[in-house]
């Protein structure tokens, strides 16, 4: 039983590496298994769905935006709105605690990791206790830069800080911004936050959270982020990778929770439904064979129930279109469509659809 | 661990009754455990794909040739050849059973269940030691009728079986047979077999294999059949079901073992690829969401690369259009589009696409 999709793709990438058209973009939904305590919407069993690029070697930043850009298609399909994905780049961290010469890096960073649960006095009291007053100050100078994604960069840049991680974590940082506008990413969608750093190992450069305004205490609902070595520990292949996941139960449960599932209009997936009144049925076929050619999703009602009963049941279904076939349809070579929407009919040749 | 995707979809069923728009029809394909012995093709873990219709109180024998063209529709997607649906009714052996006075109905079911195992010979053997020659000979002439399917129903009614089962069962068969061909199924993809009874519970009408001519030895590849009461063990309400299953992964272990896999061309689920070249970024980023608004699948070939590679890229993925944006492009306002199969280029604006 997987405890993720991460260590079997890794071990996939590396075994593969020969086949592998790089770079490799791969998706895939499964079941993965934690040992951990139930919480609230955290289970033991439950779906991952994982969006990963990887390349051979190297792996232009522009595929950090590009996932990011998925997860926003992904919403914006659904119809979530609301979500704001917040954004950092872990070099920035990195290259500030290095420049003003931080010992207790992972401390620091640990502290960070946790500002938003303990709130903004408790993490300033905790820094200066670890790294003394001025430092902390500093830290929290940089952390609460405020503005749009553009103005954080340009701000950020001004502090004139030399260290190169610094340097080149807020340029892939400025560089992400810009491709998610150029990717259809809207600004409302994203912010620069610099407390974001998805835990202390594996992730190298981008990472990313992405929160629900108004309903924050959930936490994440998809999150991600660069590593430089997807699969270090299964060959010396270097797969530098981005990557994004999204726990789909987890997601479901939020979604309940707030009241979006219940609210959510199921829409069909059935382009069509064919109603047939009296004996039509081979008519009806071929109506349905054409439709289905031309790359409709199209199925017939079979069973033999009144047409109030057939109405009602495409009502019920969410389906836009219904076509109805009775024999006098049949013998003007003519189906009669019904939009359940608008309660518009029309009577045609099928191949007219 | 679940052992079939049946038992909790009649749950599921039982449990939601009220809420659920009959003939409910749902797919599903998930991980199934058994705690059988590993045999070639046959894991303890393993992925099933299912198809089920239910109704509530009747359902249209109609549905049950639907979810076999169902199969066909799956099978011809891929590109699969040389299958057949081996189709027979239950009722059939049943009423024919009844009709000579059969005591051991249950032995002489699970007698020619093992047929295409044993051969005809043992069979014939084992039957007339179980019910005497007469009557073996009789079950012998019915199971050796030969025809195609019409061919078959015909001379099944001129056997005189006055048995109700018996008619009942023939009639069923025959409106299967003639429905699928509405439904699009070509004569040469079924058969009647009377010798397939897919176990002795169940299944209580229609019941069908899939073998793969010239491969046989594999088994069924897809079956299925109808069922009086799919949850009759959940709740007292009737829902009569027809449903349809494959094992996924024995299904690709076969494939693999036929050199079908090995063979398969996969055809990239990408309309276009786009790639920039020099810097256009901002202009592929404009292309793609216009031909994405139009619902086409498309993505940027994000990495600097050289042309070469970023080609090759393209050949290997299989994408049969890709798109070049150089400046020359952006200056022009238009778009170069390969055609990979035919080689052939075209400049146009991209909402020509």
């Amino acid at each position: 039983m997987r405890f993720d999709l991460t260590v079997p793709f890794a071990r996939y990438v590396a075994q593969y590496y020969n086949d592998i058209n790089f770079p490799f973009k791969r998706y895939q939904i499964g079941k993965v298994y934690r040992g951990e305590r139930n919480q609230k919407g955290r289970y033991r069993e439950f779906y991952q769905c994982d969006i990963d690029v990887i390349g051979k070697d190297k792996l232009s930043i522009d595929n950090d935006a590009w996932v990011i850009s998925l997860a926003s298609k992904a919403f914006k399909a659904i119809g979530l709105s609301n979500y704001k994905f917040q954004i950092s780049n872990r070099k920035i961290l990195k290259g500030l605690l290095s420049e003003i010469e931080i010992d207790e890096v992972n401390e620091v960073m640990g502290l960070i990791d946790k500002y938003d649960k303990i709130g903004k006095e408790s993490f300033s009291k905790e820094l200066e206790e670890l790294i003394g007053l001025e430092k902390a100050q500093y830290i929290n100078k940089v952390l609460d830069i405020k503005g749009n994604s553009k103005e954080i960069g340009e701000k950020l840049l001004k502090l004139n800080i030399g260290n190169e991680y610094f340097i080149e974590g807020v340029e892939e940082l400025n560089k992400v911004c810009s491709m998610l506008s150029i990717l259809g990413v809207e600004d409302e969608e994203f912010e620069i936050n610099l407390k974001i750093i998805r835990g202390l190992d594996y992730y190298t450069g981008t990472v990313f959270e992405t929160m629900l305004i108004g309903n924050e205490s959930y936490g994440s609902i998809c999150s991600g982020g660069r590593y430089d070595n997807l699969a270090e520990k299964y060959t010396t292949n270097v797969l530098p990778g981005v990557g994004i996941s999204i726990g789909i139960t987890r997601l479901f449960f939020v979604l309940k929770e707030i009241g979006f599932i219940d609210n959510y209009k199921v829409k069909s997936n059935l382009d069509y439904l064919i109603i047939p009144i009296g004996d039509t049925m081979e008519y009806c076929g071929k109506a349905m064979k054409y439709l289905e050619e031309k790359n409709y999703a199209v199925t017939i009602y079979f069973d033999e129930d009144t047409l109030k009963k057939k109405m009602n049941y495409a009502n019920k279904l969410g389906v836009e279109n219904v076509i109805l076939i009775g024999e006098e349809e049949v013998l003007e070579n003519k189906v009669k469509v019904k939009n359940m929407i608008s309660g518009s009919n029309m009577s045609l040749d099928y191949k007219q659809l």
